[in-house]
């Protein structure tokens, strides 16, 4: 039981430790429908702890405050009314102190459950606990950083970032033949049920890129006026662009004739070298489009990311987020964990900087809609080759 | 100058007083287009008083922070870009100790100024700067009522309010011949521009009720199905309520069978003797045509109210806010303050218990879309008369 | 009896005449909320006559079709539901064929009805719907011009139009001292509710224009880039001019450097000498502010307006459109005409070109919300002057 | 040349045949954006054959209009401005008739240019035109029903039907084992870009229904109020359910007790043995949850379809619509076809019963957005199975 105790603690301190230099204020705002103040990150994830664990294992749990309920579900249908998405940056209260106080009522509750024998289910339901409290901490260091980025102040800020490993390699290509792989999760480990379901996948040859899509590659392609060419894009995404004048990543600044980009040190000039990040799905398969490639597949992806370098950026893929053969949503509210998501949005793989330690697999799954751009989003190349050729 | 230094000290003291007992996190959210948060409030007020003071007639003045001239502008497009007022809710900084900061920067500077002798011209823009201040203590004040009554906590809080005069005289009207009246400002005070152009209105004979609807007299028009008589209503109204949902004031809770309001002192049963408040333009018209009347003039309201009490709530007129005859837009920023706002808007005559002592007047001139009712508005009741029966 | 069953059919045939060069298609589409499709409003007229005279006062009568009770059914919430007014242009049917046999069916089932002895009630029933549907067929005209004029062939087409009198005369205004004046109608013909309930109003001294102001006049305010001077402007005006990218009057068109307009010759070089039509209110008080004037109020309109030639435009007035004192609204679904509109729109006074004959009169009074523009709207400029200088 | 000229003229006839009881209103109206006027079917159909074969193929080719070519051009953004896709529905010009004599104009062009000799790179282009012409005579049949279905007379109406082949099989399923598949196009034939690059897919074991669902299966789901419960749906879907009020498929009625359809016979009781039509993807997907299963991926349908009766419906399948390895879009405005709309949409399989003979085959990929439903949209099962159960 100690190692799940200490997990259990480590985890959590984690999401506080990256808020740690935040003012007050930073914590209430969603300047956004996607970006959740940090203090919701806070509680919504200990409410996760009490209301799938505390609330159904301790028998004489009190509640810190019932109304809580309300204000911490995220999107549970199964447990009933929720203060909506986009009214959470309206909610002062509670304040973060009591936020806090609340963290603290759930975690003494919890380490003395985990100090007695755990069940097998239950301990499955604490890591699952906390494979969600990691995917918040993702969360919060993304959303700090547009709450921040996007205050006419720019300040600057701490994040527990983990190192980009910045390749020197020149654009190598991974030559790969007709060939047949094994996709999804193959461990006794900790995996999400949308990983589930292993199975075999026939994979036409394909070329997939050793590294990432830089900041100065992708320079090249808004001085070529890619942003402008209509026939890299998708219909639906040169709308976007349009619609909302896009010309840049998320984050780039183009002043006195020079481009900068805002980061934890605020307003900086770009590194040319540097992974680009924060670009949506579409921009992402319009500069593949561009470079006559094509993003590559979640498969292709899995099959060959023990060949690569990777977790530096969330990489967009080609796959949609659709369900494994033979997926199965559970019973109950953790069933609405994946499934009901299926539909819409583009599969990402590998991790990004902001993505917590030991949190990532060649398994993992992630998702956004293809208009998004906030996460740490990054481009590999990929393109389909003729068998006859290799 | 003794007199105008205290004033300014004692005016800027009381929107602090506003704010003595909030949590730092009720300064930052915006729930509303409408409702700004507290902290900008703060921020956007000395701003006036920098911005047209300082910089004009302080010499060395060196500004806090030259980025807060663009947090700060309200919707001067005379004096460039600024934050748009629907993301004010989005800025976590500058922090709440940070604003105050600023209102000390400004307040020292203020007072060495003030500390000489000041011109005929200065004190008049400090005058003007203190009413501009008063005013957004009544926003304050309504402002933080709509953050925490619409906070699932529902919390109770300290209000800087002046006392409510409950009449309880019965339902009289005071009943006025055919008469000619002298409308608009006549003294050697402070009014705004709007009230300005003092000139002769002819007013056919009128009854105008000595007291304001109370809660229980508008509780029978709901009882009375009145939000579903389309009869009563304009058409834009009955849109607003159908889109809205619309079945009483604003925080109005039917909790088990009972009405209760939300205040200072969180949910309490309704106090039926008490003047309603916080119902639209909308819905006071509707009322008005429900009892076979309709609202006062405007200038109904002027001509007759030393002969009635007033002051407990912002009274909705039948008049739309449009300038008086000979009304001229001053040159410059200060220009902006009235007359860009002169159209689809109702005026308000009176004052609420929000007001701050000292601010109200006769002539005084509010105004507001018809939908909007955060502010303590109220009704009272006025009806033609034909001079023969008189 | 012979009379009143002459104008019935006059003014029936001169609804038909209108569109008499119509395409069949031209009689179906909607493209804006406020222009309604030609065979609606055909349809629309002949359903007044029939629900309020036929149904009530005709024994036997049986209905063309009990559908279209619905379907032409305009905003009377009294009457039941009915095709929301966004949805008219999405029905194809009734066939435009269908619609004239419909008004052929009223008409004959009318004519026999008005082939004996009428009462006082319903003949004044009938000039209601005869005023009712001159009413349709100004907005028919400017419908119908709508329509073709935003079809990329901008095809020609023939109107029904009174002649322009355009007045060469010098800009001259009629000076007026302070005086009182007698306001709304004063006759035994017909006049709409909102025209009743005559009452003095005291007029402070002014000045009013005796021409229109001109095609050539409004181009210098453009010339002089009036768009863009936010001082002259709403602040709702100012949204209003960069969210829809506004920068002349509708149907004017740069095109070579050159200034043209459209109309029934198609698009044509703007006459410079002709009154300014198809502004909005924001776009009349720009200008007029521009002229360091304003617009008159209905009141000095009314009270003059047998002083200067008017009848081409409807001319934009400052006031809102508010009920007179005394206002009453009928009962029932006739109540429904006027009462429910008097909040957030502009009173406009005079006529227009395509106003029937004999349909106007000195205390008619128009009204729209201050953005819209598809009428013929222009502009006459007053000012307040100071009685002393008299 | 004989076969080209007649293929020719036998589809062109086909679209005008599908019109042919239609009143000139009904060719002019389009109740929502997906759904366009058959006019401008009519029309954009033949500006295909002027723009990408006469205007190249034919030296002295003379344009019928050279407006028409901002008129009709759909969505191509290489050939520059046009018409936006929401404003079709409010252009009364060009009149039908005028439609009709375009074609003529094209016909007689194409006749002449077919009467010699043809390169095989224009007979492509022309092979091209005609299956681009069929798709749109699918969308001529439901874009017809849905304009006369949602007008409230609910007209009758022909069209030109293929029969539907109800299936009184029990609900059957095959059992297909692990297994490689040749995906794609793979014949000499016409296909679209989009089928191109046939690869080798592996399935793991499923079973796919036999037959489709019908009305009755689905008025099931329905009664078990499967339309309320959340676990079966996608949170888009849930939220598509709740905002459009949506409880049944389009075009089912509940009248008196009774479930009705409408069709060209009108408003008729529901046939509950007739394959369900009309429902969206999330209805599909939630009626498949329902039942324990899910639907068919397009290529478990393309690989077993040559078992199973298909054409009535267009299938739903639970693949969301990506290129096949390999895909290159073509250069030119021709490569707009179908690379563009890549993302956000999902397979549909099959042919409906307004699918033009011929035009139908197994590696066909239709696509629309989750929630569209007016085509002849259904629902086939499938599940994955165990194979060590086989």
């Amino acid at each position: 039981m100690i190692a799940i105790k200490d997990k259990y603690s480590k985890v959590r301190k984690r999401s506080e430790d990256i808020c740690s230099t935040l003012e007050k204020e930073d914590y209430v705002v969603q300047p956004i429908v996607d970006v959740s103040p940090p203090k919701w990150h806070l509680g919504h994830t200990s409410w996760f702890f009490e209301t799938f664990i505390l609330v159904c294992y301790v028998e004489d749990y009190s509640s810190f405050n019932p109304s809580y309920h309300f204000v911490f579900n995220s999107y549970y249908e199964s447990l009933g009314a929720r203060v909506i998405r986009t009214n959470r940056g309206n909610l002062s209260r509670p304040t973060v102190d009591e936020v806090y106080e609340y963290r603290r009522h759930v975690d003494v509750a919890m380490d003395k459950l985990l100090s007695q024998p755990v069940s097998e289910e239950l301990h499955a339901l604490i890591i699952l606990g906390l494979n969600h409290e990691e995917q918040h901490q993702e969360l919060l260091a993304t959303d700090i950083k547009y709450i921040l980025g996007h205050n006419p102040l720019f300040p600057t800020y701490e994040e527990i970032l983990n190192p980009i490993a910045v390749d020197t390699a020149t654009n190598e290509f991974i030559t790969v033949k007709d060939s047949m792989h094994n996709i999804g999760y193959d461990g006794n480990g900790f995996c999400f049920d949308n990983e589930l379901g292993r199975h075999k996948v026939f994979l036409p040859a394909f070329k997939i890129a050793k590294n990432l899509v830089t900041n100065g590659e992708y320079l090249s392609f808004i001085k070529d006026d890619g942003y402008k060419k209509h026939e890299y894009w998708h219909a639906e995404g040169l709308d976007w662009v349009k619609n909302n004048n896009i010309d840049a990543p998320l984050y780039w600044h183009w002043i006195a004739d020079q481009w900068y980009s805002y980061g934890t040190a605020g307003i900086q000039p770009l590194k040319m070298d540097q992974p680009v990040a924060h670009v949506s799905y579409y921009e992402a398969s319009a500069f593949a489009a561009w470079k006559g490639m094509r993003l590559p597949t979640e498969f292709e992806w899995e099959a060959m990311c023990n060949q690569f370098p990777w977790g530096d950026r969330w990489e967009w893929t080609g796959s949609a987020y659709l369900p494994y053969p033979g997926y199965v949503r559970a019973a109950g509210a953790i069933g609405e964990y994946n499934g009901k998501f299926m539909v819409n949005q583009m599969v990402l793989r590998g991790a990004s900087i902001v993505t917590p330690p030991e949190h990532s697999r060649p398994s993992y799954r992630n998702f956004f809609h293809p208009h998004l751009r906030w996460q740490y989003t990054g481009i590999r190349l990929a393109r389909t080759v003729n068998t006859d050729d290799l």
